[in-house]
């Protein structure tokens, strides 16, 4: 049993969905991307976000995508699953399926339709009795994407109310306050500690929120070696070394971090690293232009370059 | 074959889907309710639209509600399946699945992330392709639930470019100038003729609609025999009678129409008149009143009252 | 002094700003229009409101406005002024020149940016310190135009943080049982008692609303006469009397709350009444279509048979 | 005379609005300012924009502002002023009395109210006529803040029909495609050119903007040294100093760019810097914590060794 439980810690990669040159799920290139993740040193997956195009397959794709990922990470990391869905009678169904299969857990924020305060926590109350009292889920505070603002107070109602949320995923931005102050709650003995893993912008504060006490990140980014290495370096105390690895990564982070483009960026970038056979994103979805494969080639040679510096520095 | 096309007129109501009070779904209330709105001289019926809960069914539940619905009606009127999806890999799965069951065609509303012109026409082309050329569908153009404003030179441009599209389901407000324009294209030979039903508000502004060239309604209100009334009268041209008739069940219509608890309205009011056992709508959505259900019951009676002297004064 | 205070009650018109066709602003229709609303037996008025085109105005115009509206008023009734900014300099600017001017009181509503509960509460302590301990001030809830939801539970830390708040202006749709709680809540002695007059749709729920305890309506319409009818039959205990009076003005008010061309229907029906002189709106707004402008003679002639329906029956 | 042309290249920075601490407008910060600007190359400056907290002015104190920044300014650059408003006379007001004082020209966004194409192209055509034939004008295009998508091809269609729009401040995002698309029309000689200053995430894509043909910036920034550097290694043909550059003050500038508190690290960083007596922000806005303050000072030491290394490398 690899359930996911409050003290997960480190980078959970939120991974793609790799599709063949006619949209069809590639398999064999899920089995080399769990590889690849794992090779980075990753302590944990999570397959079905947004960035993993999960609206876009059928039912049926993602069960299989899911058992192809969990039979090939085959224990070593536990896989969370995201599971927002507009009704709860697909969100069980998919959990209790992707439960059944041996993920570590579940995923899910809120739809666009809650907004007070009491909304909100009695959502999650509705979530928590939909997967039920066995099954580990993570709270993704994502306002950018749902347009829910939930306040610290909020999620410390949601943590209290909901036995079953293990982490949250904090995605809100600017949050390093909001991040600040659901760690100091539970550093008080307020609420209970759960695993705080960060996204924000995809990564662009990590070094910032660990700081705050993230116990690491999740999140995507075609090198998932930089925030491997800037959360060990953090945990080590190396606090310059973990912000010299960002800001050599920064350049690229960013780019690969702009809405509508960002997922091709990723793709094509994993392609470019070998790790998926094709940078193919299912409609509707952006292609990139020749100038912008050339600015990635450019920002590429420059983030290698700058790597070997730090690296030429460190002996 | 009861493919839906472009000389579709009448009411085609927009159903809702009948649960237990625990939360199953109905089939034995299904068929009741089949019956009742083809007795009440409705055209066709829509199901799976946003008032019939659709995303909080599983695939296997819409597959089910579907059929039973089918097998009921028995070629008798067309049935309209609602199957907008995030992806158009849902999509196409639902759409091949009830077209085999006999569906009459599908619906599609645009999501919220399309905005400009171009990239509402570009996402109804990607529609055609996905539904594929022998499958008729309804452009549902209701901007208050998908943010998405389409003006009548786009529905113009989406008519021309997707063969397939044989209706419009007008929903905009205000949207009689919109709905004029389109309307008067088509006279004068600029585009292709399409079916236009209306849906604006629930129904509250039919008289005006059908003024403008609508050739009907599809939306839902528990009084589906209004909508029925209003159309007939106007098409044998006693505009007076469609007005009189209309004003009779207006303060009713706009208590069901309000958001939020429209739906609860209409199911409660399903299950006085005997078409649905339960009134019970799925988590996440509101319960009524006592003091809701007493106002529902003064409006009902004083409705049949002003109709009965409607009638008295016909006779 | 006429100063605004938690007993007012009736209707409180929202009024239109009367230009001239060139769209200068036309004072001798201000006063006629003035006349009219105290004709119409209105209790209160409200100017510079959404309805009133507040925002088209310069600084110098809006106060030029309400001193004429003042005047011509000469403290017959309280008149209210809209005071929501996108900041709390401008709003004291607006709040002292009209309550030095004579006004009762400002009106506010939140602006789109604030979201979660503790924002809402900290947004209206501003707008407390902001326009002083003397100042009488509206609560505008209005969700469908700013966006931001407020709990019943979020009003009522309002009104015990906010000393100078002393009525709410309810539009939230669906509202009914919001409003509700707030009154029990006041009932019960939790919370001071304040007036609550309602918009939601613009009037469209006011039977209900009263029935809820709303002490009268704060909204526009071109037949005031409505509202006041609606409200004193109530007060008088003559629900039947109230209900057909609304009734018979139902498929009117239901055209003229058409959101965009609304307050064109508004204007053109106070033309047409002898109210204002032109039914000119500021750019950007909307122009009635010959078409519309027949609806609206159709719908009138129709209320005129009806009321006349309705006094024969009650001699 | 200053008049703002399609010529214009550079750096035109955003400044913010000086208070002290008490909130009041700091008119000696305000000269500091303006000679701070001056001094690090900025060849225009634009004030009153959303980061000058505009709409937290009164309109006496907005005249005050712009007329002590033109007196010091003194014609050696030309002065932009943010006239975006809800209703064209206040735009007018703004308009007449900033060009009487001396301004280059105004800038205009659109309000969220605009959605299609067709109501985008003609909300503009108003502005042009509201500014009149004499003022040049920028569109600025940032649907972030405002909720409005223009695609390249309404742009294109504004400059067609609005002579007096000079300049294109372009701020969507990803906004990359539509740039080249804008400045390759122009090249083709579809359509005039016009000046192209961007301002997306802050200029946190300003060296591929470069590449795109863009003339420079118009953003904001603590550190306007980094973009006048940038632009100007671009200009040179110095590729690799602009990337050095730009990347060395990328850790400070995607903190400083945070929404929310962005404003906030901005007006510290200028008090720290000496230029601005007071970080104080009109409320409502935010206040950095301790923990932000220590981020900012981290970072700025680590950007400040980091530009001492690449000057001893191009040593």
């Amino acid at each position: 049993m690899n359930r996911l439980d409050a003290s997960a810690r480190g980078v959970y990669l939120i991974t793609v969905t790799p599709f063949t040159d006619s949209g069809a799920l590639d398999l064999s290139s899920t089995d080399r991307m769990v590889d690849f993740c794992l090779d980075s040193g990753v302590t944990g997956l999570t397959v079905l976000g947004i960035m993993g195009e999960a609206t876009k397959l059928t039912a049926a794709e993602s069960t299989q995508f899911v058992a192809r990922v969990l039979a090939r990470v085959a224990g070593r990391v536990p896989v969370v699953v995201g599971a927002s869905a507009p009704g709860f009678a697909p969100m069980k169904e998919l959990t209790d399926s992707v439960m059944a299969l041996g993920a570590a857990g579940v995923m899910v924020a809120p739809p666009p339709s809650v907004r007070t305060d009491d909304q909100i926590v009695a959502y999650f109350e509705m979530v928590q009795e939909t997967v039920g009292p066995g099954v580990p889920w993570v709270l993704q505070d994502h306002p950018l994407a749902t347009g829910v603002q939930m306040s610290a107070a909020v999620i410390l109602r949601i943590l209290q109310s909901a036995s079953g949320c293990v982490m949250l995923k904090h995605e809100d931005c600017p949050g390093l306050a909001k991040l600040a102050a659901i760690r100091a709650a539970s550093e008080r003995g307020d609420v209970r500690r759960v695993s705080i893993l960060t996204g924000n912008g995809g990564g662009l504060f990590l070094p910032e929120e660990l700081a705050r006490g993230a116990d690491g990140a999740m999140t995507g980014f075609a090198y998932p070696e930089m925030m491997v290495g800037v959360c060990r370096a953090h945990a080590a105390g190396d606090l310059e070394r973990a912000r010299d690895l960002f800001d050599a990564y920064l350049p690229l982070a960013r780019y690969e971090q702009q809405p509508g483009i960002g997922l091709a960026v990723r793709k094509h970038l994993l392609a470019e690293r070998g790790v998926i056979a094709s940078s193919a994103i299912r409609k509707p979805g952006p292609k990139l232009s020749l100038a912008e494969i050339a600015d990635i080639a450019l920002l590429t040679q420059r983030q290698a370059r700058r790597l070997a510096q730090l690296d030429a520095n460190a002996r």
